[in-house]
């Protein structure tokens, strides 16, 4: 079974608020763009992927009642654009739908449609070659399968990333079980990953993130599946925070560590992991759980948001157009995309 | 400046409720045994050392009232005995304490006292020891620490294990500070290590479990200090799940990964980590953080209370009656204690 976190029904947008996961679904719609700033504002949708067509489909709505090149439309498009200043592919993506714009608003309605179908299109090539490299990699089966953060529809359109190759085993009949790391200090994994997988019927088992390497090590896990922020020309790789301790812990039992992400995450400008900067998000997330400080008030913390798993520790990189097999000597820069 | 979490005071039992931390710092005050079994049962001490020292001057309050011998006195030893039934240092205690009950109230309160400057002793002697050990294998200046759970005052009477370490780095002058992983699931570093670090004046900065193994390879790490909760005849360490990713981090850096724990943690009759047991604490701790909810419910969890670290990975062990350098080729069978 799958289902979209986000869509285009009945002349409007609708999508999953994000912020209500797990314990509460509530299906959002959206008819004009000032709803869609306020809904991207408030993280109502996140994810690269869903933020871009989000915008997209935001120009749309503006383009349904201001006439494209007007002072209302323009900034509107402004205000979508920068609803959340560091999604790049948010502004590129309101770009391309706005660019069309003099076409109209059904011209721009389609470039939003086209543009979602790409990325369930890329999600469903993600998960075909991730599982047939799985399935090559492993001889056990059923295959355990371990990841962190969320990478999957709620962050993409439909089924993501890593979460869209587990998905696609799941579907082949020979997934036994994810294991979701919960991924502090935001909880993705807890909050999100879980949520997709009861949805979708996969069986799973959460754990903290400290026991990761523990269930690698005793034989728990049969290969490693993250996605990625970021990777550099040489394959260094940029996720979410604990996910470099993972490929330790995979190298250490021998577990291969696969890393799906669509083309477009590659940084062929960044030659290396060194070149990645970590953004530090601060202490509250980390002396705070669920909106409950748990340290002594004024302590102080250390809070990066991302760690690089260097080239070494990563076996293959699965994208929506190729596979590279860097523990076979694959270079990235090798051959371009299929 | 130092504290004793558990001490005796104007013919009663002094203790810090821990159950209130890191939030309320609330002193409690025992006199007598059943208000003891109470204050063991409830969690308000914790550690085996301190549990010993609870559970000796328990044996005293009791013989204050009670007969030695007589069915009351029995009664109350059997219930301070099996307050926390895994709790084998508690019991051990009681029995040390009840076995010089034959002579007396002021006996056995001068026992509980013995047992109690023995445990100072011994975390001074862990302190000093891992102390030098540490200025000598790291030559920066100021030293940067990594540890992991509570392994300070609060789990003993004062100064503690690994934390032993960090205080005396500290009182040296050579501390630049302590980074102290949350340890989930149950949070002791945010909850008790940073409250215990704050009040001893050592700087230090909390941070999520998966960030660790990242800034050891960024080089914000001079040495990894934690304590063990057993240790086989090989070295190989079970510690609070977390601390094999954290040797596995140390090992990718090239930082010394240093054990500190009494000689009585190891166990002799255990050839290796295989044969250590890994308690699996059960689902509550993984989906609930701090008393809420935040995976879907009915969510499946694993939780295996500790993690193994292999000899391989552990530089030293630091007890308070050795330094066995596992690095340099020593083996724990090498020699008895000095």
């Amino acid at each position: 079974m799958s289902f979209r976190t986000i869509d285009w029904k009945d002349g409007a947008v609708v999508l999953i608020d994000q912020t209500l996961l797990p314990h509460t679904e509530e299906w959002v719609r959206i008819g004009d763009a000032a709803a869609m700033v306020d809904a991207i504002k408030r993280l109502a949708v996140r994810g690269a992927p869903a933020l871009g067509v989000a915008g997209a489909y935001g120009v749309a709505l503006a383009a349904r009642v201001h006439p494209p090149g007007s002072p209302e439309f323009e900034e509107v498009v402004r205000s979508l654009r920068s609803a959340r200043p560091t999604a790049a592919n948010l502004a590129r993506m309101v770009d391309r739908a706005a660019a069309v714009a003099g076409e109209g608003y059904e011209r721009v309605l389609r470039e939003a449609h086209a543009l979602r179908d790409e990325e369930l299109a890329a999600s469903l090539s993600m998960g075909e070659r991730g599982a047939d490299l799985v399935q090559e990699l492993v001889t056990r089966r059923p295959i355990r399968t371990m990841t962190i953060c969320n990478t999957g529809g709620l962050a993409t359109v439909e089924r993501g990333t890593a979460l869209a190759v587990i998905q696609t085993l799941h579907e082949r009949g020979v997934l036994g079980e994810a294991l979701v790391l919960e991924t502090r200090p935001v909880l993705q994994g807890s909050r999100l990953t879980t949520w997709e997988l009861r949805r979708l019927g996969v069986p799973h088992r959460l754990l903290v993130d400290g026991a990761g390497p523990a269930l690698l090590a005793r034989g728990d896990v049969d290969v490693v599946l993250t996605g990625a922020d970021r990777i550099a020309a040489n394959g260094d790789t940029a996720n979410k925070i604990g996910t470099f301790g993972l490929a330790l812990g995979a190298r250490w039992a021998g577990v291969p560590f696969v890393v799906v992400a669509p083309e477009t995450s590659v940084d062929a400008g960044t030659p290396s992991g060194a070149g990645i900067e970590i953004e530090d998000r601060g202490v509250s997330e980390v002396v705070e759980v669920a909106g409950r400080l748990v340290a002594p008030a004024g302590t102080a913390a250390t809070n990066p948001a991302f760690d690089v798993t260097p080239v070494g520790l990563v076996a293959a990189l699965v994208t929506d157009r190729r596979v590279v097999r860097f523990e076979k000597g694959d270079f990235l820069a090798d051959r371009g995309p299929d």
